[in-house]
């Protein structure tokens, strides 16, 4: 089997190694539009061999897209033509936008999935074999994927000890905007409030676990996440007048000295603890 | 030396089994409002011996003060008579409040410390020996402490390997409001934008790790984050105003489809890895 990584960063690089301990008898092929993160591929041993050109990667069995979000869209547009026997696995973190923008030639092709996993480094060095080992992966919209392509999908994912759940795109994206997308945009935000204060360096000097937790993924990729906000706009900003709600709920009750209330609304956060 | 440690959860607790294994020659004695509290960290081996009224602590060298801050402010009152040899060492989160409440008969008696180290877990279970090591504390107004005090103060600080700084209370409070303060109010609203879904056993269900940093410390103890919360509430207030222009223009941004400007604001979001 000959299954090609498209993206050598963090999920790409990280799925190619871990791949590549499964199916010991698969070929692993990386490309990447960076000649340095196909080199940093390379020596890191993340995949067997690089493509020097996307049409060479055309001629594969298995073909993963992890690249951000506008990427993968142009990309299934280059794949138009594909074999039908082909699978190609996406792991955007949007999905009704990437599948409504899927050539109808290849929608059968096509297994939308979404593995919450990531941390908030970038670049094949990034990558570990333990990535997606525990996590949840979202397959969306199954039933338009082909059979073949399915089973090929789902025997990764399986094999690589993620957890499957069914769900449709747009339940999917609504979702994964409030428990990915918002909390990235709200820990942008956290670093931003810190940094334009006239000596964030004296007050950076304080952090404990808790800024530290709350602003680790203000580090992810610019790129990547404006791509996501984009694709993923009307559901962003549904889930933002949700939690400045929340934030001005709380405000009023600070502001009108309203201390058991608060202690109440607290309260209701640590439920949290029961379900997570 | 005896030392006692009022409040047995995760900061006095951990407090104590640290000191007791720095300062072996020491009696280190625990007291808490909960019997249970003083049983279980009997039972943990946190302390020595309990105490079983507050009067027979004030008959200790050094005493620190481990509980919610308004309880702080209790505990200074019911202290004012104390020989002005012992050393009061209180580790609440606001500094200004608690030093303007200190009966002026035992302020130089008292050290203001903030150790900026905690989890969102509570109660004497919660408590573990590294804790404190390799965190920063900082004290407050440290001129008005007697020079003894000072220096049992900084000694144990030093032996608990912990890094001091000396900061004004007014500051200190502004500056801790930004690092831990905030991130908890937002924490707590991320938590309760999502509870608050229909369904919000199936978003949680996709929670990885972004989500789970950043919903942490809201499982943080209400009756603690109320009270300081309460006594600081100006600067709170105005690092909210703060986050919530921060989060404004992003959402304008997004509203307006600015993404190449929304891509400059992440990046500047990124430089936070430079300073942290």
């Amino acid at each position: 089997m000959k299954l090609s990584v498209i993206g050598l960063g963090l999920m790409g690089g990280s799925m190619a190694l871990s791949l590549k301990s499964v199916y010991k008898d698969w070929q692993i092929i990386g490309y990447d539009h960076s000649q340095s993160h196909k080199e940093e591929a390379l020596r890191l041993n993340l995949v067997d061999k690089v493509a020097e050109t996307f049409e060479e990667v055309k001629n594969s069995d298995i073909i993963i897209l992890a690249i951000p979000v506008e990427g993968i869209i142009n990309a299934l547009q280059n794949l138009s033509d594909i074999d039908k026997n082909v699978t190609i696995i996406d792991l955007g973190s949007t999905k009704e936008k990437i599948i409504k923008n899927t050539p109808p030639t290849i929608r059968k092709n096509l297994v939308a999935a979404h593995p919450m996993a990531g941390t908030e480094n970038t670049g094949p060095k990034a990558a570990f074999d333990s990535l997606y080992q525990d996590k949840v992966v979202v397959l969306c919209d199954i039933e338009d994927s082909g059979k073949h392509q399915r089973m090929i999908a789902e025997d990764i994912f399986k094999k690589l000890r993620m957890q499957i759940v069914y769900m449709n795109s747009k339940e999917h994206d609504l979702h994964a905007a409030y428990i990915s997308h918002l909390p990235h945009a709200i820990s942008f935000s956290l670093a931003n409030s810190v940094l334009k204060q006239e000596d964030p360096k004296s007050i950076l000097a304080l952090a404990g676990g808790g800024f530290k937790s709350m602003s680790r993924i203000a580090k992810s990729s610019p790129v990547m996440w404006s791509d996501i906000f984009k694709q993923n706009r009307k559901n962003l900003l549904k889930t933002l007048d949700t939690f400045q709600n929340e934030l001005d709920y709380m405000k009023d009750l600070i502001e009108n000295e309203k201390w058991e209330d608060l202690q109440e609304w607290m309260k209701k956060a640590n439920s949290l603890h029961d379900i997570l």
